[in-house]
């Protein structure tokens, strides 16, 4: 990335929607707040989150109606499960000031940017830009909304080609517009990366989806084995904790992410219920030691991968 | 457990032995020297682990060869793998004080009870008694053993009937050199349940190896679908670090542990082959999210269900 730090680093977002106040929404108006970067923030959602959102200064007003609430803003951030912002972008879509740039945080992207190019048609790429903050916790809701929820993580944006599969960064991208958004994401701590939405839903099966599919299997087995009651289940050491804890993310951002990415989730499954069977099958063998010494030093090489 | 703590705790276990200088050897070393439960230990191991032992003030005197070693000692703890420590019984088992007391620290019980019939034939279960404490880290060695170890942690002990499958809890645990281990155990720190050997593995298998599995098959997956060095697999999040971290594992111990565990664990990993199946195909429908819901509900219950 080569933007002009210079010229960007203090332009605002000016007036901004936030749809969506959960963890997500909350912490984005926080960070967004925080960093001096716009002039307005409208939120919506719920009337009680509303007045939640209100009372932590993480919103300067507040709609219940998606329409109504990004009426005169310069930038509107689709913070719900994905399928719900596929949903909200058609209904948003005629109250769109010109010139306003709709952003969202779902986890998968593929979706979206086909919702977009159906909705905007040739101004899909100056209309949309799609991102995905790889900032998701155990925990949801707007009472764990924090400004530093972004700082220091990785911020994929995905421009929307008019045609699939043409340049990866498109030019749209480029259009003073997007350069704000990407400004203020790096303001509020996050690193910003582009890829396209195939290519992201391609590797985000494997590297988010899939571990989250592993740690529910996992305590769906051990509820089946034993049942909820049992006490040999406090027969467990760090391990089974350790591997447990996605299992208790939110199944109604799930069910979408799932569903919104179905395909590359069920390649993803498959190489996985191939590699337990392969492991189940070398049980006791040299072959087993192999696969172990190989397991052990691609987890290495990928945690000093990162930072 | 009722035990008469008044007459025992000051109960010392003499001269030990532990045979094994590696993180759950050496841990219980310094533990069992800072708790004053000891007038010796004799460390057995190679010899620059016994010398950086003796420089730990770990033990008080080292020997290479694991008979002489046990030979005047009243306790001795095989800390060494599962299968290495059913060679080493039969090896130490000629050169055994009258009366001292075998345990062990492995990760499956039944082919060590199995083994210890084997070589004691009806006096099996007051020369031996079992153990397994659930205080495993990803980290291995000697340079890791800490007093601490063992702080706050389960500590299965697995009585051996000599015809299996009679009483869980057979009589010879109430044995004074059995009483005294358990208090030894309880005064670092320790909390000690019983169990049958046969039962610890077929929970262990679920419990313990199952996630361990898991991380390692991940691992592979990952592997397989994107190679070492490419730059895609810097794009995760926290959460697939989270499930890599088991595969980081010792591969020494766990080809030991699945060899010696193997018919459970392959029940366990074909349960959790065909979880992912189901939910793989549950994929887009209704069942996804009662599957996630149940899996979350679990998930919780067993983490509220430990301390």
């Amino acid at each position: 990335m080569s933007l002009n730090r210079v010229t960007l680093d203090r332009m605002a977002l000016n007036r901004v929607t936030v749809i969506g106040l959960g963890l997500m929404g909350g912490s984005l108006a926080l960070a967004l707040r925080r960093a001096g970067l716009t002039t307005h923030i409208v939120g919506c959602g719920r009337p009680e989150l509303q007045r939640r959102a209100l009372e932590m200064s993480a919103i300067d007003s507040g709609s219940a109606d998606a329409g109504d609430a990004v009426a005169e803003s310069d930038y509107v951030f689709l913070c719900t499960p994905v399928e719900t912002s596929i949903a909200l972008l058609a209904k948003i879509a005629p109250r769109l000031k010109a010139g306003a740039l709709v952003s969202d945080v779902g986890s998968t992207k593929n979706a979206f940017a086909i919702a977009a190019r159906e909705i905007f048609g040739a101004s899909a790429g100056e209309r949309v830009l799609p991102g995905h903050p790889l900032a998701g916790r155990e925990v949801s809701g707007l009472q764990h909304a924090s400004a530093d929820l972004y700082a220091g993580c990785l911020w994929i944006l995905t421009p929307i080609a008019v045609e699939a599969k043409t340049d990866p960064v498109p030019a749209q991208s480029g259009s003073l517009p997007a350069l704000r958004l990407i400004s203020a994401l790096e303001a509020i701590g996050a690193r910003v990366i582009f890829s396209t939405p195939e290519e992201h839903d391609r590797t985000l099966a494997y590297t988010s989806h899939l571990p989250q599919m592993l740690s529910s299997a996992l305590s769906l087995t051990l509820e089946r084995r034993f049942g909820a009651g049992n006490p040999a289940l406090q027969v467990h050491a760090g391990g089974l904790r350790t591997m447990l804890r996605l299992a208790e993310s939110d199944p109604a951002m799930w069910e979408q992410i799932a569903a919104s990415n179905r395909e590359n989730l069920a390649g993803a499954l498959e190489s996985m219920e191939a590699e337990l069977r392969n492991l189940r099958e070398s049980l006791g063998s040299a072959e087993f030691r192999t696969k172990f010494e190989q397991a052990r030093k691609f987890a290495k090489v990928l945690r000093n991968s990162k930072e």
